[in-house]
């Protein structure tokens, strides 16, 4: 269980694998759309299969809250509850509860913080954490971590004193061996704190590594820099995972630093904005422009939304507030990074993936 | 074309018919769900072909204040617009007009009326009410009638001699050969003025007869009282519509009284409001007895949501307020009528259409 296979590995250092696990294989590199309250936005299980989707990611602090995960436990997990039976992955609660919670007192042992939802007092700890996540049941569960302000270097060297020994207590805490444990790599902008903190987890021998602490505020170089230090530290046969990163050109610079799963809620929420990602960048469907304009978002593109409606018609659903201009928009932005992936992988596989890598940035505008 | 072939007639006079148009053969008797703004809320074109839907209405007076029905015209006509190139009805926006309009002014020759919009000032004629169903390009158009106070008999009396004229004008007005004209036979409650404005109307000999004016307030023994009136007059060999009638046990009234058409935005709507048809009548997926019900809504129902998901799973999605709340019920919904429609075609083809409305009825709780 969650051998990871690379069948291609490009000059870049990006790698075509396949990630086993108890519910299929993930083909890599992936993105996985995120349906935090165990639904991917406006999206059926079934229209993410069709779109080629084969992970998941869920939020354990959102489904802790509600509807509750002894509730998703006692209804056959996560996988049965919300009607996928292909790969899920959960993050274990660390991010929200730092980003969400308005009042939140940290100590060594965790987090003691207030719901967004109804203000009322919860408390994660490591072993708390995994708890709910094999609670959940998810195929990839995630060390509980704090997600430190990247630039305060004072803050995210003494954070590292606790998302360390936090990693150490979620892999004691662990029970299911149905579910694969990935540690978290923190250290904020700062290359030797980041390879710190990679080396002490490279030592606990995880079955794979995510990268935290990213697209948080930080420049676009800053985040690259920090793949560039990381990409031949971290162990070329464990997966790697950028979490919370999706936007188009930052997929194709992850994958070309190495990185094989990537999660990010930007396509679906920046459709319920009615916005649709092409290839030169983006494009607001609200637009005045769009009023009468009969061609699709994409003419190139091949998903339902395009190949059966007009920017006119999408507009329209916009303008009304109907719900189907959520779907289409949603449908559309989550094809897009989905064929994304697998234009880079079938790059990879044909040993041109820096070829494409220039054609893709050459022409999106971010 | 607008052949309207009746295969087979049950003894209570109900019948299974095929009724051709240019897109396509609809098999009555049948539910068409409601698209008012070139959407059937929630549901992709492909969704609803997936659920046996064969026809979808959508409104006039909707289309026309926006996006406008030049810019439909422009863009290929309604069909090609929302992407359903199966028959298509629209109304005359009489109804919408009377009911949505919150100042208007009736005289002999139209209606001026205030946009539900944006206050704007509007004048509808029958001409103009063709003319905008032209552009837009349905299958099956209606005559622009007046919808009256059902209980008023003399206002009732008064606005035939509006709608009959007006019917006379539509017919007068209509160019295209490719839309089949139906009028609208109105009179409120009283069997009298309803037999004299059905024979007004078959007179005329249009391609098929809609009856108005109904579910708008009256009881539901006088409304299938006019059915009564009207069933040995309307002719047999033409469809019979009932203009937004769907609550379960009047589709099962209304086919036993000889109709072959209806419409509703009920399906959708009730499930905007949580609420879900079982064989019983419906439930409301908020209720806290369903928190942990592992349940489908209906263990018989072969439906997309039946087959996938628990009412636990659903109250989640209400709870939380996710849009895959509103799609997967209005997939049941829309599920549970379009298959009682195919269960009375196969039951008026089997010769107990009876034997099936007495069961139907017997457990159903309005």
């Amino acid at each position: 269980m969650f051998e990871f296979k690379i069948d291609k590995t490009d000059p870049s250092g990006a790698r075509n694998g396949r990630f086993h696990t108890p519910h299929g294989i993930i083909h890599t590199p992936v993105f996985a759309p995120v349906g935090t309250l165990a639904t991917v936005k406006a999206m059926r299980p079934v229209d993410l299969r069709d779109l080629g989707a084969s992970l998941v990611l869920s939020n354990t602090y959102h489904l802790y809250l509600r509807p509750g995960d002894d509730l998703i436990r006692d209804l056959g997990g996560l996988h049965q509850f919300m009607g996928w039976d292909s790969p899920i992955l959960t993050d274990s609660g660390g991010f929200q509860v730092f980003s969400l919670s308005n009042s939140r007192k940290i100590d060594q042992d965790g987090v003691t913080f207030k719901s967004h939802l109804d203000g009322s007092f919860h408390r994660f700890t490591p072993e708390k954490s995994i708890a709910i996540q094999q609670n959940l049941g998810a195929d990839i569960i995630m060390a509980f971590d704090e997600c430190p302000p990247p630039n305060d270097r004072a803050y995210v060297e003494e954070s590292l004193t606790r998302t360390h020994p936090w990693l150490e207590r979620c892999v004691a805490a662990k029970t299911r061996d149905d579910q694969a444990l990935f540690g978290i790599v923190q250290g904020g902008i700062f290359p030797d704190l980041r390879e710190q903190s990679a080396r002490f987890m490279i030592d606990l021998d995880l079955p794979g590594y995510a990268i935290g602490g990213l697209a948080v505020g930080e420049e676009k170089a800053e985040m690259y820099a920090i793949l560039d230090t990381l990409h031949p530290i971290l162990p070329a046969n464990k997966p790697r995972y950028l979490m919370g990163v999706g936007a188009p050109d930052d997929l194709v610079n992850g994958v070309l630093r190495g990185i094989d799963i990537f999660d990010c809620v930007m396509p679906t929420r920046i459709a319920r904005h009615n916005s649709a990602f092409i290839l030169g960048g983006r494009i607001n469907l609200r637009n005045a422009k769009f009023q009468r304009d009969p061609k699709p978002i994409d003419n190139s593109c091949t998903c339902y939304t395009c190949t059966n409606f007009s920017r006119a018609y999408l507009r329209h659903l916009v303008k009304a507030n109907e719900i189907l201009a959520h779907i289409l928009l949603s449908t559309h932005n989550l094809h897009f990074l989905i064929n994304l992936m697998a234009q880079m992988r079938e790059a990879i596989s044909n040993g041109r993936l820096s070829q494409f890598a220039a054609t893709f940035l050459a022409h999106y505008d971010k």
